[in-house]
């Protein structure tokens, strides 16, 4: 453990980063979201509805509202049915099963304002629960276009990362490095990288952990349009000094990286996180080469495929 | 009186904050909204219609479209009636009750643009009207529409705060300290944290009020996840030095806390403020845990039901 | 001219503003649109039109939408009448006027989607227009409904400022005072304040103009719920030195303010700007109070009326 | 090529831009766009399809959402031709055209909730079918309604650049020029200029690009509203200097240039590029006026069209 220890004796740990020295687990799961679980709540207070709605899958957000539509439409046709289908014109008694399809429909063309008119309401219950489910129908589909409208303008950086985080020789020394890249037609703008590490002893099981910023060689992007190849030199300065190997066979290593950009698109600051733990982080490679010129040497052209390619090399 | 003043004559009061020295009453309510009641405006000036709609709590804010849905409804329910219902096809002539529940009936499903057409307008006035109440109800909708995604897109912090400032042991003397957590699955980042203490003399009740900025041992987190504890030492240069219960029983103190942080959810800054009032800082206590692991070691349990729990400790 | 130049060699004009030194006329309007016109594009090209649409006064905005609705009903009604109204059924033949109504309110029940069915298209050609006059219906109130919205939720600062600028004794010399205040139940943060002074000989018609940022006490308030009261103090680095009267006898001066703040209801930055000219430059006053404690001194009451309220004093 | 490097050898290229050394062709496209294609992707992943909607041109906007209408009512009429038309009340029977018609216009009817009711669907299958197309034309509508709100009020910058970069006289040396103003009634404050030199070796096909950062007299302007004339001085430090028509024979030089100001209107920040090639420098040119006072001497005009406008001078 004195050599654990020494080797961060130089160093100044990072204080501020959010994080916990005695937190458990992972700190950053892969998309970025923190591995943190919320007690103590009721389940209502815990979670913004909004976010969960924007940040849900195409097709689950399309199902739900499937649901939610039929769902409605089945309680107004039995609200409809109780009251008695004799008060709503153009349905024939038959059995119990071709009545409630019946009701069903005329629940539908009312909440969804379509109205033919071949079956409506008569007598003042039915048609007071026909005015109601109008204008819930109307209010469902306002809530289901502003949920829209928030899920496609909500701004995301679109940026894939590397696979792993090599260390690959540099400047004759060795250097943790990873790549990300924009994958779609976005403009970002000013992109900054803020790369922190958290060590803690693998042997022992609550072990403090520490956190360090790793300095890159370039903090700041102008104009982020073909990949980044981030770059940490193991020097003096760095946590990883004096024997990487070693240390992610002694201790437990998890690097986050935070990308934050101005989106033009979205005209709004982006940010995209990433983390890679221990088994990740690959010693001894570099990164081959994601672009390329044209046919006609007109444009450059960005191998996104390729951004988590890596050969082995020696470090020096 | 001057040992009130001679506490303060070293420090610099804090000039920009915004509150006066010769207000009244709490600077900050709980909730952080600021103590100040606006006159000499009409009342239409005097609010942000927008504002309120979209703060306004949510059942209050769909009580208000129900009401304004029927009301809307009533009064061309009467227009309709006055006009004479012999323009309405399909409402026979019964009782003066019933002729109104259609004509109301009739609106709504104009309004909302269902239009079954069991009842709709002939000759022109109700036609005329019908044409104008379509078109009423599809810009009510609209409206609604955009009131719906204001108020779930209005970006908010989602923070806790503590009941109570403490003022606990620290590193060999006493700070002052409180806490806060985010309680939704939000990601903020970068957050930061300014507090102010407004301390005025309890005996002369028109006495000047003093801020002070009170630094705090991290100002800054990247990323918020956890609890953060706002620690204050109080150190020479703080206005507490000195003997914090006496300054609690001879002055009224008031510390507001801003704190302002990027949502990645809404992707945009958000702000949350709350203030302690005198008898809201416990002397003499320090904050409970409020975070575990979980029993498999792989997450970090956050409970937030215990974000105000302290014991009493002694100060050194 | 030579008092005028020597007044100025010692400080360093602004050269960024913006403005231009050979421009004409006043720089920005009270209400803090620049005084500009542009030429040379074509009327389309020279309205961002969503910019127009946001700002149109409220009342004229709906007028527009009303104009707009009735024109497009009435130039569908022109079509489906060419058609031959023997197209539409439910249409009987009368005169020419009552004809034309029934396909008028027949067009509107078709563009709002009301859709009773008393009337309804039969053949290819009524039935086609009718189709895609519905399509055109859902999309007017589409662009309706983003309409609405973008014109809510644009930020605004609601800030009223005085009148006047007072040239006020301030601690001994005297100063340059104007005072602004927000006048809803908006919450401003971080607001600050760029003051520029352009000043242009009098005499000469096409003089250069030179333009001076003015230095203020606090250039930047934290929390903005009372009044803030920007004060310029003349010093030896102001341009207003030795002698305001003279300077404003002699010269066009126009100092324009800009504020910038935070507001937490829209989530943005806002921006407000206005001017003063040499005839509303008062010299010689103080303004008067402009908040008082409520009657039981619980709450802070803000006069917004007497915003720009002063008396006049001797300077020293 | 030593006389090449030489000019190079004093001065700090810049490593940050975000371009390639390598990277073939013209980095930006005059309108901004970077000139870099994606590959490895599949066609779904490449792009964001909400970028592709907002920034579609209008007219292709409007088209492709009648495109979509009409396709989707033409697979909907299928549907229910395919289930029967014995099922559509108010269906005659006719030729195959002439039902198929029908069925569409129903179908439409339906999508866009008219719901006339002259036709109308009977039985299980063709009811549930009008359900879920009611359902889906909502949806269709709510997604319209939200592109239609991002298109307007996705924020731009409205800036006109001249087509010409100037090498013209300038206290005494030389200066590369350019010019831009806002063209629309919309309001820019802080705008920041950021002009990038891109230079590689005109003889040699892949030679490594240099960049260099040009840099102007002004960085910032307040207010953004006549034209900006942005001034890079070539002196010691510009890699123009020591000849800039020798250096635009033997070398490929591009200018490229990011505006940033906050946008009031939109209250956000807004970016514009664009890019000068070799051929679009002209040496030894100025620029001519292109504002000018109204007759009566009470506003400025701003002659847009005039932006390009310069005259032939010598250089010193």
């Amino acid at each position: 453990m004195s050599r654990f220890l020494d080797r961060f004796s130089r160093l100044k740990p990072e204080l501020d980063t959010g994080f916990s020295s005695t937190a458990s687990g992972r700190f950053l799961n892969e998309n970025g979201i923190p591995n943190v679980r919320r007690s103590g709540l009721n389940p209502l207070e815990k979670y913004s509805w909004y976010h969960l709605m924007i940040n849900l899958n195409s097709w689950r957000f399309i199902v739900l509202l499937i649901l939610g539509y039929i769902s409605i439409n089945i309680l107004f046709a039995v609200i409809y049915y109780t009251i008695g289908i004799e008060h709503l014109t153009g349905i024939n008694r038959s059995n119990f099963l071709d009545e409630l399809m019946d009701v069903f429909f005329f629940s539908s063309q009312t909440f969804t304002t379509v109205g033919y008119g071949r079956i409506a309401p008569v007598g003042f219950l039915a048609s007071l629960v026909a005015t109601f489910e109008a204008f819930i129908g109307l209010l469902f589909f306002a809530i289901a276009t502003g949920l829209f409208y928030g899920r496609f303008s909500r701004p995301r950086a679109f940026l894939k990362f590397s696979e792993n985080a090599l260390i690959a020789p540099y400047q004759g020394v060795t250097a943790l490095m990873l790549r990300l890249a924009p994958y779609k037609n976005n403009l970002l703008t000013d992109a900054e990288v803020i790369i922190t590490a958290a060590i803690s002893n693998r042997d022992q099981s609550d072990s403090q952990t520490e956190f360090f910023i790793l300095k890159t060689e370039l903090s700041k992007i102008s104009t982020l349009v073909l990949n980044w190849t981030v770059v940490h030199k193991i020097d003096q300065d760095s946590p990883f000094f004096g024997g990487v190997e070693e240390l992610l066979k002694s201790a437990n290593v998890e690097v986050f990286v935070q990308i934050r950009a101005f989106d033009e698109g979205f005209a709004s600051t982006v940010v995209q996180r990433t983390s890679f733990t221990t088994d990740e982080i690959v010693v001894g490679a570099k990164f081959l080469p994601m672009f390329r010129p044209s046919a006609d040497h007109k444009t450059t052209i960005l191998d996104l495929d390729k951004i988590s390619a890596f050969e082995k090399v020696n470090l020096p």
